[in-house]
């Protein structure tokens, strides 16, 4: 028994709460996002019962790896976060789960065993620095070394997108509309800036050929001049569409994300181009780190701190990032206010985060907390209270889980693709590069 | 005010003891350590009275830059890690003191504003974890994550040595006796072993022409055949001559550290030899790593808490050499136990640390500390007291500072060359290559 803080500090329960939360509409390259999708809520509880909270991804192969890690976590000790990753080691992965390439249909760049791996580690090392910090009485951004700003600034961003899903499909309704061309891109963004007061702008591309997203970004540069913009296309370019969007919208861009697919077309746009290129599709992971900062090939890595193996992995990656100068910001797919207040919290302890962040929160309706985070100015205040500072709403977890139950396992697993087929039966991923 | 800690974790109290401590006449090839060496003892105080200690370089240059520095931190709190760096910057450092080449009188590599600063600020970060370690009732591993391994191991330093300081010198004696020759240093590593269990051994060279030096590495492995065995010259040797040396060791060195000095030549050697080369002189901050990595200069950074800006600074360091697949371990110069004890911390929480640190503590026969830190089996087991584990003595403290008091000044700046000018007042430190 070592010395030490009068809480008892051992994991004596974790819970893992597979849910199904709405999702609108959202076009991408790939497909459209499903009705619903998958998250999966983590709580871990100490021998005197604090609880910690985390989130991550709600897939069954996420769900698969989980369950045994989970099961190992108990009698340790909650800041044994390091210790976290000797246990994921010891976590086997199906091998038919995963593949050694970047993972178009995924949109998350490669998915290896490791990169899994650290994408469920993540959720539990968020719920351990939420439980430490409740028990130490320490808001979770200083058990990462304090912040050094207040407010955590995030970008709004911005999809093409149906009204609705398609005829037929059971979902929830929006008040988004649809937005499938520069005028519906502008009002939307409107709607962004009105009602979260956002000041700079991502459109998520990819989805119609590049001249009419070219007039997307033009349309808002018009409507927002000076203020940052960026392009995503989620690696649907060419290198020479890649240098050609770079050349028309050079003057107006903050930068360009994943244009190209992979490190060495990447590479190949950055050494023709000053427009900075961002990414969170070719580096991904630690290991591809090296080849693309050697190559030039990114600008502004922008990390999923499920992606990368939690906040204290995140912070990691923003040393590399600072060592080689390169530049730094944050990643969104779908998810929920915890995983939103664990970004807030790191976020605000990076001093080289000189970009706003992306969230896809605000197209999320529903949310497992008590109370919605909330933007001002496009900025989240980072909290004070202990750990991360947010409540979990017991009935609206019951609930959203109960449509996890409830579904017959063809929503568990998101699949942009297939939802995409459902409105357009002749619908077939495309082969990149699209363009 | 935000919610807490029951613990007040404001820094009321900051109190810096310059002291000079006994070191043994060792030979380096800058000259010989004078009879006693400055250190900086740091106390952080907080509002409740909880104490930390830290400890780094205690030369003029360092008190100078520590005192405006400590008054800055006055009523922060404890857990502001991130914030020390951004209250250095606001420090203005003599620009005097510093020049952006490696400082070969030194021995430790460029002496930048920066890297001042960060060796500065690497006691207080100490310093703060100890004092928040002993508040949350955690070990400092704790708040870095957890420890990986219980016990840390550390290298025996054998030196070239004098068996005394030269006549009319004021020193303390001890009880290693002259080491000269193979022989000599094959007897200080028995004693070395003896003592204190090292099972790896580092020759600190540079100091007789390559082939005696050459010579004293046989006679350790044939004493201890199958030991790791490492040699560091401190740059002294030209590119031809660390190739050389390469070749007639290369099949007993765990590693050849710093053969050439600086970047380009080593990236010269390490192009022509498989022996791993170590580096406590060309990277010593992070603006030096990008091009000794990308020109595979180093294959092994050994890293000074004090140089690289704390213990958490070093476990960024640890995961920038993990991402590009360069080892770590750990440089030491002369020391007391509060600086091991926080090596021995950080290092139980570096999972890439395949390499027994270097420590000078075993050469250094007085301490600030009521225990002496032991070694056994050439290890450090890992305390998991709260803080660093580490009493402060109050007499042994003053006592070390009265001397500090009396000196007149020369002893306060240590200077190797001066220290052998005493002996051979012909002796003008030698230009680089030396061989």
């Amino acid at each position: 028994m070592t010395a030490e803080t009068s809480r008892d500090l051992t994991i004596a329960e974790v819970r893992l709460t597979p849910i199904l939360i709405a999702d609108p509409p959202l076009l991408n390259t790939q497909g459209v996002h499903q009705p619903y999708t998958p998250r999966l809520i983590v709580e871990v509880v100490t021998a005197d019962g604090t609880t910690g909270v985390g989130e991550t991804y709600g897939d069954t192969k996420y769900l698969e790896l989980a369950r045994p890690f989970a099961a190992k976590l108990i009698d340790r000790r909650l800041t044994d976060l390091n210790g976290l990753f000797t246990v994921a080691d010891e976590v086997a992965v199906d091998r038919s789960r995963v593949h050694d390439q970047v993972d178009v249909g995924g949109l998350r760049g490669v998915q290896t065993a490791d990169k899994l791996r650290l994408s469920v580690v993540s959720a539990f090392e968020v719920a351990c620095l939420d439980a430490l910090g409740k028990a130490l009485g320490l808001p979770v951004h200083a058990l990462l070394g304090g912040k050094v700003r207040d407010a955590v600034e995030y970008s709004a961003y911005l999809f093409y997108k149906w009204a609705d899903h398609p005829e037929g499909v059971v979902g929830e309704k929006d008040d988004w509309g649809a937005a499938l061309d520069p005028a519906g891109v502008v009002a939307q963004a409107l709607t962004f800036k009105e009602r979260y007061g956002f000041t700079s702008f991502k459109l998520k591309g990819g989805v119609f050929p590049p001249d009419e997203e070219i007039a997307a970004i033009r349309a808002l540069a018009e409507a927002f001049p000076g203020h940052p913009l960026r392009l995503d296309p989620n690696g649907a370019w060419s290198v020479e569409t890649s240098l050609r969007v770079a050349r028309e919208l050079g003057d107006v861009l903050e930068y360009l994300e994943d244009p190209a697919l992979g490190t060495p077309a990447m590479a190949e746009v950055a050494a023709k181009t000053d427009v900075p290129l961002a990414t969170n599709m070719c580096v991904t992971t630690f290991a591809e780190i090296q080849e693309a900062f050697t190559r030039g090939a990114v600008q502004v890595v922008l990390s999923d701190h499920h992606y990368w193996g939690g906040l204290r992995n995140t912070r990691e990656l923003a040393a590399v990032c600072r060592t080689f100068g390169v530049g730094v910001s944050m990643h969104s797919n779908t998810h929920l206010g915890i995983s939103l207040a664990a970004m807030t919290h790191v976020a605000s302890t990076v001093p080289n985060l000189h970009h706003a962040c992306d969230t896809h929160y605000p197209w999320q309706s529903e949310d497992v907390l008590t109370e919605r985070i909330a933007f001002e100015g496009g900025r989240i205040a980072v909290p004070d209270a202990p750990g991360l500072g947010v409540t979990l709403d017991r009935d609206k977890l019951a609930a959203l889980h109960r449509r996890w139950l409830d579904d017959d396992g063809t929503l568990r697993d998101r699949d942009d693709d297939a939802a995409m087929r459902v409105a357009d039966p002749g619908w077939v991923a495309p082969v990149m590069p699209r363009w």
